[in-house]
Parts: structure tokens; sequence; C-alpha cells
């Protein structure tokens, strides 16, 4: 997607691991109007999979998730990272393992908000080795609800959960693709 | 503000603390379509004070904050709670403390987001003590810029953080703000 590639050569930095760092519009200081773009493309990409709920995972994901929820009409669920206090009543939960902080985390969501009749979105703002999403997915099919896919802005084509995610089926829709980034720059994967 | 007041008394739980649990639609789950009309609202109320920025911390105040930056056009920051690996270069940071835990935790924000030209409105999702946004005022006041304000979902009027911040000369302005709430419902402030 046209806008948020301009965006990333704009603004996106390539830090050791490689990270791309994007912490001036996507998810540190982050901006609402490319938001509300990012979110229409997402439902209008969706649009014929009667979504009835969104599920993304904090914190850098909310963000996102709302403008497409905003777009789409239905809930945003976001799954926390760990139990807090005023998250209450019956729990599904599962085990996510961050590559980046070389630990695992759990993440739960509250029973009552995913039922087996819903129509899951995931919307994330990276995809990288697709643990995340994997977490998300389990959740999901603890609920005995249905996924329909995942919606992502910025995957990193190199790395392998994209590939992984759609070799098992599903359809993942990212806004911007990076194959590959160095000192040469930033290359996106051409749709 | 009569949608948010209403959504308060459907959905609303109170539970031992006391705590308001409206997590169907504001902090768990949440209704980008009332979303957006919150952030109408704030926009609104804050259209004559040239803000640049609005400030809020992670998770659960980014959807309000977004919803109001897209009205606005500004960008967004949030606050993030802890020092993460893709936090790089210098940082404003300041100690909260969390009554809700009877912890204190760090929250943060990289210095190039906050600049002392900046006219910033903090936003979040609940005041009760107010240590949160005093420590958005804390960052704001290193970043030698001006906070213009605070706007929040939901006050809870029988602590002391909304007068504690506007006795101190802040403009705080509540959505809802709840004055009393036991086993005979909850009553809202008249505005």
């Amino acid at each position: 997607m046209k806008a948020l590639e301009e965006r990333i050569l704009a603004e996106g930095k390539i830090l050791p691991g490689p990270v791309l760092k994007v912490s001036s519009f996507l998810n540190h200081q982050m901006d609402p109007d490319l938001m509300m773009v990012l979110g229409a493309e997402i439902a209008q990409r969706f649009q014929a999979e009667h979504v009835t709920k969104i599920l993304t995972i904090e914190s850098s994901g909310i963000a996102i998730a709302i403008a497409a929820g905003a777009h789409m009409h239905v809930p945003v669920l976001f799954a926390k990272k760990h139990r807090t206090s005023n998250v209450s009543g019956v729990l599904y939960q599962t085990l996510v393992h961050s590559y980046t902080h070389g630990t695992d985390y759990t993440v739960v969501v509250e029973r009552e908000f995913l039922k087996d009749s819903d129509r899951v979105l995931i919307v994330d703002d990276f995809l990288a080795n697709g643990a995340a999403v994997e977490g998300l997915c389990d959740l999901i099919r603890q609920a005995s609800a249905t996924t329909v896919g995942a919606a992502i802005a910025i995957e990193k084509g190199f790395q392998e959960g994209g590939k992984k995610l759609r070799d098992a089926g599903m359809r993942v829709e990212s806004l911007a693709i990076v194959d590959q980034m160095d000192e040469n720059g930033i290359r996106f994967r051409q749709a």
C-alpha cells in the first residue's frame, strides 16, 4: 500500500536485529490520520468476510485495530499480556514466545468476549516470526470461533511468519511487506 | 456525556474496590464507534486550544486517544510502561504509583516526540487518584512543553484525582463523572 510504504521510506530507521523502527508514526508516536487510512484499507479487503470481531494484542496493535473497527463497525478486543486485577471471570490464555526479548509471556482474553459464532479478524502492527498471530489464533480456537484472517501493517517478509501462516491456509493481508532492509535501504515486495 | 453514561449504566459492573468494570466497551473489548463519538466530543471541547499533540499511556488509553487524534488531526504519543528494546535514544521518564497494584512503575517517551513548542492534550480512559495524569504532566514538563489539559472518558468523582488536578489549575474534561457507585447503582455528576 503506497501511503504506508512511502511513510516507511520517509521515516523508518533500520537498527541492528534488523529492527525497523517506525516509532514516529506507527507504534510509539502514531499518526491517527494514517491509521484511519490503513483501517479503511483493511475494512475494504475483508468486507466479504462478515467479520464480527477484531482481535489484537496490546499495546501497539490497538491503534490500527481501532481504526479498522471504526470502518467495519465491529467490536475490537485486545489480548492482555498478563493477568491484571481488573480482568475478572474466566479467561482464555495462551503462551507467546517473544523473539525480541527471548522470553515467553502469557496473553489472556475474557471468555465472554469470544463466542463460537464469532468470525474474527486478527489485526496487528507487525508480523515477523508470527508468534503473536499464532497465539491469537490459539485464543480463537479455544473459543471455537472462526479466524477469517490476519491484517498486518508491516510484514517482515524476510522472516518466516507470513509464509508459515499462509502455508497453513490463513489469509494474511499485509499492507506493506519489507523483503529486504540493509545499508542499501528498504525493498518492498511488489503486489 | 449522555451516550457514555447510558453505556456505563447498561454494561458497567461494580466490583469490590470499588472498581467500575467497563471491559465490554472501553478497556478490554472496545466499541470503536463509541470511541469515535468520544473522540469527536474531546476534539470539540479543546478546539480552541491549538493542540499539537495528544499524550496517553498504554494500553487502555490508546483507543480513545487515537479517536480524538483522528478528529483533531494531531499525532498521538503513548507513554510506555517500561523500557523495551525497540525504544532507543534518549528518553524522558517518570515514576507512576499504581494504587490498584500497590506498586510503582516507570513510564517513558522518546525525547524527540515531545518538543518545547508542543501544546499537549493528555487523554486517558480513567481518572481516579490522578497518578497517571500527574506522571504524564511530568513528562511534558521535562520537555518544557505546555499541558493544555486532560480529557478523560470516566472520572471516579469520589476519588481525589480530579479535584487535585483542577485545584492545581489544570483543565480536566471528563466525559462521565461517577460520583457514587454502590448496591443502589451508579450516580453521575450533573453538568
